[in-house]
């Protein structure tokens, strides 16, 4: 399968090492709202090229990974992208999927294409163990931790504080949390007993480190909920220690079942990521396989991971997967 | 959607309780070889019926749940019975399915049913697991460990020995191999350092402990490739300790991206269950009802847990299911 991307951030970085460990993927253009003189790639012979010019890569492309933010860029892009390629997306905010879904379903059946959206890891993965696992136990309770991991938007949220010139927030499933999950017993647990926020700061000259640590352990939405350790670091230790990208989670869902519902049974899915964005990159890249059959089969629309038969995210075919992998 | 059960054995009964627990759900009665009048089952005004007569029941069963055993029932009985009804089995003979799959596929496809079959956990889930991360993590190694749990295999060869009276054997995976393993380390592991059998052995009097004790260790396929502990107990010690149905295992994929592959991910998918067949009951209803929507779509034939989109698993529908779970 011929495939474009779609901005060249980490995101994009990312698809293009993805398409060089699947043999049947090819890479034929990556498309750019910058000066494409600009963005220099890894992968030789490959044009970079106008975001604007893609009409004129209709037949070139069977699918389009779009890298783009969830912010801004893809609720315009996807919808956009959609009219003239089978695309994938990693939207994952998280209350405005429905929203950006009849959107991308609009424009996708109108050029019979397919599109695949929210495909990553959390919305992706994460979302398939829990529909997976409410639907097997329909009696019991989910629970999603994150991390160890950067939140982005926490680091941002601690950048803003007057003092700071730099953050970093590593969002910490806390470990008795999770034992009592695991234990079968669905306890009933809060914010503050799910997670850990630990914080790297690098103040400015003069700035008043008491007064930061305050502005941020109190700050609402962010950190008031939360028990958060602050850390002054310099510059130099932020750029060494905490430039990393890795992540991970856990989902787990504890059912019961039976006569008074006396049997649990524990269902727990994690992962633990060394790249946040080459894992998602690997996962986008095995749905815009199945776009590809989809579109192929005659289907068209949008569509998510819980969409998506998994026999067809692989390269293999129908019966080596029954011989072999079942 | 109007259930059938053919046969009511530790499958048959977990059924029951799960038809109770789906709301959209509802039991129409169970089918058995045996005397109808020898079988009591748990709920009322359900009749039970002779299997033979289960083509006089076409027109009131949606799906109908195979609970034989995949040595000599299900290889007759799946077929036998897609020509009727669309059918869900828990076929687990992992080197025969590609014949199996042919069988129901023929008889299904014929009579314009849906036949899901190895659906359970493994095969089922774990090969879901298998399924998904090694489409998305190409370049990986897949481990599955199995326990603790009793195996029915190991336990039945132990039972054939000279001077055994009864015997439980339980597959525990070795915590040592599993954390090797989530090292990232891609390790190669024998047989032996993967697992340890443990069994619990009541002898005939007068039998000869030490006899029976080296003939299982050293019993080709079944033991003599792992470490095998032997405790000689009573039959009364066997009841009240080790007639348990728990199982579980897990299945883990260790695959690196990026530059000179130096990024390293762990997916673990793993399941705890206090009662085997409960649990391997409650996917198979999940897929019952995926039968039933996949055939009211038009689609009949053979399929596998692989061919059938997560969201056919769900009571819910896709708007609801994407609003709030994906």
């Amino acid at each position: 399968m011929k495939i474009g991307i779609l901005g060249y951030g980490n995101l994009g970085r990312g698809v293009e090492f993805t398409v060089k460990e699947n043999p049947d993927a090819e890479l034929v253009a990556v498309f750019t709202r910058r000066n494409p003189a600009d963005v220099k790639i890894n992968t030789p012979n490959v044009p970079v090229v106008r975001a604007n010019d893609a009409e004129n890569w209709i037949d070139k492309i069977d699918v389009m990974i779009l890298c783009g933010g969830s912010a801004t860029d893809l609720p315009k892009q996807t919808p956009e992208f959609a009219k003239m390629f089978n695309v994938v997306d990693s939207f994952d905010t998280h209350a405005k999927i429905p929203e950006h879904f009849a959107n991308v379903d609009a424009a996708a059946k109108k050029s019979n294409h397919v599109a695949i959206i929210s495909v990553g890891w959390d919305p992706g993965l994460f979302s398939l163990a829990r529909a997976y696992s409410s639907a097997i136990l329909p009696d019991g309770k989910d629970y999603t931790f994150w991390g160890k991991g950067v939140s982005q938007g926490h680091s941002d949220a601690i950048r803003r504080i007057k003092g700071v010139k730099n953050a970093k927030q590593y969002t910490i499933p806390i470990d008795a949390a999770l034992e009592a999950v695991r234990s079968g017993k669905n306890p009933e647990l809060t914010t503050r007993q799910k997670h850990l926020r630990e914080c790297f700061v690098v103040l400015e000259e003069n700035a008043d480190a008491a007064k930061v640590e305050r502005e941020i352990k109190t700050m609402p939405n962010y950190f008031a909920d939360y028990d958060t350790i602050v850390n002054f670091i310099s510059e130099e230790e932020l750029q060494k220690n905490h430039s990393g990208l890795a992540h991970g989670g856990f989902v787990i869902r504890s059912g019961n079942t039976g006569e008074n519902k006396k049997h649990n049974h524990i269902f727990e899915f994690s992962l633990k990521l060394d790249s946040n964005p080459e894992f998602t990159t690997s996962v986008l890249l095995a749905y815009a396989r199945a776009a590809h059959r989809l579109q192929r089969e005659g289907k068209s629309g949008c569509m998510t991971v819980l969409d998506v038969p998994p026999a067809y995210l692989s390269a293999k075919d129908g019966a080596e997967l029954r011989a072999h992998l079942l």
